[in-house]
């Protein structure tokens, strides 16, 4: 915080965003794909259509990231590289049984990693900062998740809790991707702390565990609470 | 033909024009979700890159015959609900065994079903014409297809020799799926007998067989030529 008590805005460096940058493009190839496999594998046709749909809508949003990173000095081939296969482990510990589990896997997913992106992004410079905020609106992913889940978890509580458990052990995972990623990539551990910093976190000297362990509680604390909203928003217990 | 010896240009009527716009969109939209599947299938960064791109370009062109078909007074999502599930047979008759074959059939069928898209709009008002024509070229896909086959066909000559022989598997089942359509939809046989007759084709009166399969003769004759220079530039016997 500045003397004054207002947020203290520390400018990230470009290499730091430019990492980010690189991890939130690779989520939107994969969130690209994994919406055309979901479009794929429902036989309803309006929402193979809208499935479709926000699959290309996430590979426009992967070209015009990786046009920014181009145009800004960067080389995104070379920062998609660094991410190739991120997501594999977490992809192998959550196999989805049904359509239906695949498609909220995928919500919680892709919310998680957005959450955190727009977390880290806010020491970027305006530009970026705003590109990605525009880019990382997700309400028609939204719309279609509910849309898709909605009337199955109203008519079937058994499946609604199967569904909530199933969403438990989802973002499970996805917070521990998250922590992985952020020891591996020291750019992401540095945007983390200025978003943090920049976002109320306060380390505190006294306590028995060191900041970096405060900042992950921190971290999970918000990124618990964003999902516990868009779980109840589903009407799904987090 | 005109009695001053120009191919004669018959003026399809613009519901017969839009069935065809249907089976197009369809198609696209087909071949954006397969685009997207063989992206998924590699592990090799650059080409999962490349076929994103490709899903995208297709979804693309989906919009655009959207637009245009709802711009000109017709339904698309009625006319794409007719086509649903039209290529099922044909992908349950041609299942590949790796991804190599499955790009190869995923070039053969679709290059299959937009040259057939060709010889039936070539008697649609100019701006449809003009708008498919545009929509048609596959330079991307033709390109990428080769990429991928070629150092392995130019490598392994027993892959080269299957693969081959999986390419004649595939474009017989896919000209069996045309000849399907076309029976199924008059509007569809209607424009095909009026670019057949534009593209040269004179039915002979004289001959045993009808007018109907001599034309469906012709036109495997066509999309058999086309194929075989395909399969020719990629190094394969067809």
């Amino acid at each position: 915080m500045s003397v004054d008590g207002t947020p203290h805005e520390t400018t990230a460096s470009a290499e730091d965003v430019r990492e980010l940058l690189g991890l939130l493009a690779y989520t939107q190839l994969t969130a690209s794909l994994r919406y055309a496999h979901d479009a794929g594998a429902t036989d309803v046709l309006s929402r193979r259509l809208a499935f479709a749909e926000l699959a290309a809508q996430e590979h426009g949003r992967l070209t015009v990231l990786r046009e920014h990173i181009d145009q800004t000095g960067g080389d995104s081939l070379n920062l998609l590289r660094r991410y190739h296969g991120v997501f594999d482990e977490y992809e192998s510990r959550t196999h989805a049984d049904s359509w239906h589990e695949r498609i909220l896997k995928g919500y919680i997913g892709h919310s998680v990693a957005l959450d955190f992106c727009r977390i880290a992004v806010s020491t970027a410079p305006g530009v970026t900062r705003e590109l990605v905020t525009t880019l990382l609106v997700d309400d028609r992913a939204q719309d279609l998740a509910r849309d898709v889940l909605e009337a199955k978890i109203t008519d079937d509580h058994t499946f609604a809790s199967r569904l909530a458990l199933w969403g438990r052990r989802v973002v499970g995972e996805a917070l521990g991707q998250v922590q992985q990623v952020v020891s591996r990539e020291p750019a992401l551990a540095r945007l983390l702390s200025g978003g943090a910093a920049g976002s109320g976190f306060t380390p505190d000297s006294t306590a028995p565990t060191d900041e970096d362990k405060q900042l992950m509680a921190w971290l999970y604390a918000q990124l618990t609470a964003e999902h516990s909203r868009r779980m109840d928003r589903l009407g799904l217990a987090a």
